[in-house]
């Protein structure tokens, strides 16, 4: 396979309302027409920083070498936040400064981050609100064309992470919280089927609670309990996730980012 | 034109809100980088197999010959139920089997369906949850990298098929039922042009009856009627379809999937 | 750059729950395998020719020269409203003439308008609900496999376009008007920059007035204020906007379209 850069994947809260999605599109293709555009999401909550930063981390790596990854959640647009390009071993990731890269700068493969500053590589006449038209999108399309990283400006070391919050050991139980709400309501933890194999390994049931919610065991798969049962499963990021069979676990009962879950040996 | 395997298309209930498309995607790309993939909608209704069979029976036909559908509405993920690839004189398509290639069933092309069991062309380490990820895009990709149909597995006769509601001859009228309601509230019903040829000939009128509606005769366009008058128009598809100009029919009237509709001369 | 003609976007009110893009997709890759389809937005609100004419105009002239657009809010489908074709010196515009190209019309390098009469470019045996996979669609098609715009019919002057609001001045204040409002809640006027020059020029401060909201000056980006806080702003589009800092404009204030703004100096 004639692996090639030219594929640009977006990530950003700007809807599917508005003109905004179609506007950077353009900019990319009037750059470089050999550009491929995949969207990711452009339903990010509008500013939820943490949102994009977890849904970029649930994704990126799928992609094929060479892909750039370009996200816009962007509250502070036109400020003093700095526009980034973040390096892995695989992939190019282009966003503002603001932590939504937290997930890339755990990576194993990740290298590191430059401060994009190198201006004629950005639209003239930059606005103050639409950077993502103006200097994202841009950048993305000229390092599609084959600009290298270290063009685009200086390496940073200072730029800004997230603490991504770890499960831990607790009076014999392993505590976690919510990190992400999928859209069928399915909630999901940052608890691995690792941290939890000596608690419910063969033959032992554990028992596993979060806000009113108590469940013992972890189910195989989602149809295995009968609709509207609320149960667990590891999903398909290795982590526990809780669900209703066939309904929404958010709406059921009312689970939020950062409830605390809590897995002990029954 | 050279016609080539490489057009994948998406139809799947997994929203537009999370990663779960986006993830789709890199694996597909990942396995083949020059597929092209086509997003027909992620918007099906959660777990409504009905809507994803009806609109991918809608859609699908347009497509170039060789184009590869994707259809993942998939309540049972991760149980016994089977992976399948369908195949038409014209078309692919992989899907769980749960019913939603019923249409697919019903084309006069259809050749054959194989359950999809040659597990070295799916993801290592398969969780029970993402077989979206998991199974049906490495699938899809293989497929369009040139593997045979056939060596994806073996050939099933038994697969999941939904009775597909006719239109009747009752009492002198023609029954059906409301089958697909849009996004623009307008009720589609399984009564074909052709079954009320003789009813609605040059010069008769009919009486269309759906739930507390009655209407006489059936308008040449949508905008025949004066803004909020309903009517039943020939839809696109060649059926029945009840609407309210420029307004919103399920909302004016309740209508839902299932509705009986009662069409006789006057 | 090898510049081609198989950019075709798509900016529809056809919603993402359907399969009318899907089908429209299909019927354009039918006939041309190689066309680049780009989803500007298919969210535009239903029947709102407005919103489509003014989303329509923010995007369309960042893609490369010869993309095709095609645009589809029609509620007058069916009826004797032409399908119609116009021509920039960059670009191709392929929708019903109903308006929705308002903005196309006043672009400096707008040439010409064609009535899209040549109906061996549309599908046989078109119906009278969706126009945009029978007639606009193929049309697309074929201009993207290098049909002359001349063959598709004959031009006309008296294509319908709408009046677009413009600022005015009024009693030394610059008066004007919201003409849209995105999914932020922000929402955009139709007075310029340009146009408030001298009123807020260096040193000056300059009133805002619109509803019931009276802001002074203009922030220079979104997060100068403090979450919460109602400004206004210069947008990408080089317009007077109001926002409210991580906020919702439009929920807090009522604001829409058509809402008066004056500003002043103070």
């Amino acid at each position: 396979m004639d692996l090639k850069k030219n594929l640009i994947t977006l990530t950003t809260d700007f809807g599917t309302k508005d003109y905004f999605s179609g506007a950077m599109k353009g900019v990319i293709l009037g750059l470089n027409q050999d550009a491929r555009i995949i969207d990711i999401s452009h339903e990010v909550p509008s500013h939820d920083i943490w949102a994009a930063a977890y849904m970029l981390g649930a994704a990126y790596e799928y992609f094929p070498q060479f892909t750039i990854h370009l996200v816009v959640v962007d509250p502070g647009v036109g400020s003093q936040r700095r526009p980034v390009l973040a390096v892995t071993d695989r992939h190019y990731f282009i966003a503002p400064d603001n932590g939504v890269l937290s997930f890339v700068y755990a990576d194993p493969g990740f290298s590191k981050v430059i401060h994009l500053t190198a201006s004629h590589y950005f639209r003239e006449g930059i606005g103050s609100t639409f950077n993502a038209r103006d200097v994202f999108a841009p950048a993305a399309a000229w390092l599609s064309k084959g600009v290298e990283a270290e063009n685009f400006g200086e390496e940073i070391t200072d730029y800004v992470r997230f603490n991504i919050p770890c499960s831990r050991k607790e009076n014999g139980a392993v505590a976690g919280e919510i990190v992400y709400i999928d859209k069928f309501g399915n909630a999901i933890s940052n608890i691995k089927s690792s941290d939890i194999e000596e608690l419910c390994a063969e033959g032992a049931q554990c028992g596993i609670e979060v806000g009113q919610l108590a469940l013992s065991g972890v189910s195989p798969f989602y149809s295995a309990l009968k609709k509207g049962e609320a149960g667990a499963v590891i999903n398909g990021g290795g982590f526990v996730e809780i669900f209703v069979c066939q309904g929404d676990a958010r709406k059921t009962y009312g689970f939020k980012r950062g409830d605390k879950i809590f897995i002990r040996k029954l």
